[in-house]
């Protein structure tokens, strides 16, 4: 077999086998295939497409191109979510407790936030103590007593995908859904689980703008997981506004515990229950979506599910005492609030431009060497369908640095639409795939 | 401005700026756009294509990569030839001895065989003492001394199109016409020349097999030609059967010597004298092709044109004894005649057979780093619409080595295709484009 046929059968529009897709990985992960061939293929696949089976083919390749965890020794079953990501997106923090308090394993391996979402690890290391760089061996560890650990990526987990993102990243073939499907899945299958539920976001906030192509993307997955033989299914969610009332990271760490006390808001509340009944149902924890959903309403008010996450922050290094003592957690220095600069109803958000006010406040990462501050964040008080008079305030800047803050208040100002009439409420989850 | 925006760019069908192409082949040229960029925007260009302000953008930035020569003190028009590639293809050798004896001067810079087809240089080369790697300064003298100059590709001429060459044969970006008339048009053009005839070959043998792709490529060729300034033309020729009755490179020179005394076969005589015709008339030398074809026969008839070829030949250091006697050239030990299967009139050949059979008795190149043995040659007895009687000698090969005689025989013999009616001779010339 040879590199070069292969690129060729796929500038023709052919579909390539398993071994030939495993060739090409394999071959390009030990540096036997150049990035000048594998960046042909990777145009060749963008513009001509890879078909479901192409697509579990390269999420298998890809996968095993590293170390799989085998969690076969753990009793129960092991079940994550993944989220494409947006604004104010914290149900990790949330719903990992809730499930593993429901007798489920929760191996959760994240990101960190670049562009204008935010990241699982970041959020989780405003907490003082809190390491997310565990060995693997340090995280079945953490998941074998407490049922839940949440840690960042390893070079051992599908070292394909990092080397393959990069030359992607420069070569203008990051946006295709077939290539993000196969990303994500390599590394979620890579941590042993039997199921999962996917949040993929649609709106003015979310990486998938338009709902069809959040539903292709959720499609696809959903296929994909299944083709490898894991549970799976998709919630495609709202993200036409934040989620929650705060963006940024002690911000959001404040607000997923208050959500775990029983408090905070109804949409983050909702949705991280939600998502808690489906990762309950496909962990054959309980019967239906239904029970599952009062299953964790039940960890919640019992307070086990609290209880779980401060027992999970402790064994990853964290200072447990966060949970009653805010003051902790970085803060901002300084507040100001942005104004309405009509009276109205709010009809709808540039979503995506709360992201990039926050990163320029030094709250995310332009670039992925960029520092993160913990402190600074956004606190948003309309929702939409909301009235609100000129001058109310719709957004309070939690800030440290300053240099870019007007830049940061003009982006957020411009990023709301009124409307004379009420615009209905946005509607959370907005549709489900692989049911 | 970005290597990677400007994929983007092309992998959505957009329209580049001459600026925009220049940044990308300079920059690639220079080592600072790295190949898996480069491989990237050529697959994007390969799918998507290259129109034809495009394609002039890239051939000038590929033709000012590198040194472009300027005769503009040389007295005269400067005109060339050039072909797409075939088996037998030696016009090359015959006009430009005519062209320059007729008063014009034939700047020619040539290339090596490559597959199925034999080249210019190797050719030359069959004359001992024959030196094809002048350098420019050379053969600027020789070419004003004798008004033909024949040499090979310069590091100083458009170095862009011989590392762009070298990534799109790892990348399989090859066959595509806009990149094809850029890689020869940037070569041709640096030749310093005011017009240039194009001999497209399409048929069993040439690489344009459909006669829709050799005037596709003729016309972006001759169109790409005329947006910088040259005048020329292309004709579409026949290349269903080998032009003259010898391939291989001692054989066709002594066909080209053959043809330049008035003699050799009739289908070789009236190519080489229908070229030279186009550029006596391209070169303003005579007011018509008509009486540019009267010129080019008076030429050979006069023997002007063999005296031409002597001088042009000890000019470059060949030993100019060959016009007188042939057996300076080498020549292969062995003979054996290839005889027809079947009896009938020949309806077709699978040309491009003859020339992969020369090649593998090493009269030809698989590698660019082959050696070529000037000996070894095929000669064709019969042409398509001829009466062969079974049995009756088809081919005979004139051969050294014998590792891969079986095969080359079994190929050239696979090659021909007989009929019980007989079908029409082959017209030579089957399309003008650009007049």
């Amino acid at each position: 077999m040879r590199a070069v046929d292969l690129i060729r059968k796929k500038r023709d529009s052919g579909e390539h086998s398993r071994e030939e897709i495993e060739f090409l990985i394999s071959g390009y992960t030990r540096g036997e295939i150049p990035d000048y061939q594998l960046s042909a293929w990777l145009m060749a696949a963008w513009i001509r497409g890879l078909n479901r089976s192409e697509l579990a083919s390269l999420t298998e390749a890809m996968l095993y191109s590293g170390e799989v965890v085998n969690l076969s020794d753990l009793p129960g079953k092991k079940v994550d979510k993944h989220s494409t990501g947006g604004v104010g997106d914290k149900t990790s923090l949330i719903l990992a407790p809730i499930v593993a308090a429901g007798g489920l394993n929760v191996p959760m391996i994240s990101g960190r936030g670049l562009g204008h979402t935010g990241g699982t690890l970041d959020k989780l290391e405003s907490i003082p103590g809190f390491n997310t760089a565990l060995t693997l061996k340090e995280f079945r560890r953490v998941l074998g007593e407490c049922g839940m650990a949440l840690i960042g990526q390893t070079a051992e987990i599908a070292p394909a995908d990092k080397k393959i993102y990069a030359l992607r990243d420069a070569t203008s073939t990051v946006e295709n859904i077939g290539l993000i499907c196969a990303s994500i899945m390599s590394k979620k299958l890579a941590e042993g689980i039997d199921a999962l539920v996917l949040d993929v976001k649609t709106g003015s906030g979310a990486f998938m703008r338009n709902e069809d192509d959040a539903v292709k993307l959720a499609e696809v997955m959903v296929d994909t997981a299944k083709r490898m033989g894991k549970k799976a299914v998709a919630l495609i969610t709202d993200m036409d506004q934040p989620l929650g009332k705060f963006a940024g990271h002690s911000n959001e760490v404040i607000e997923s515990i208050e959500v775990l006390k029983g408090r905070g808001p109804k949409d983050l509340r909702d949705l991280s229950l939600d998502l808690s009944a489906w990762m309950f149902f496909l962990g054959e924890r309980t019967p239906s979506v239904e029970e599952g959903r009062r299953l964790a309403e039940t960890m919640v008010a019992s307070g086990q599910a609290l209880e779980k996450f401060r027992v999970g922050v402790g064994l990853q290094g964290g200072d447990e005492s966060v949970i009653d003592d805010y003051s902790i957690l970085p803060s901002a220095r300084s507040r100001v609030d942005i104004g309405s600069s009509a009276s109205g109803f709010l009809a709808a958000t540039n979503c995506m431009e709360f992201g990039i006010a926050l990163a320029m406040l030094g709250g995310g990462r332009e670039k992925k060497e960029d520092k993160v501050d913990h402190g600074v964040g956004l606190e948003f008080h309309k929702r939409i369908g909301d009235r609100v008079e000129k001058d109310e305030p719709l957004v309070t800047i939690h800030y440290n640095a300053t240099a870019k803050l007007d830049e940061a208040k003009s982006r957020i100002a411009e990023a709301f639409v009124f409307s004379e009439v009420k615009v209905p409420e946005k509607q959370l989850v907005r549709r489900m795939v692989g049911v």
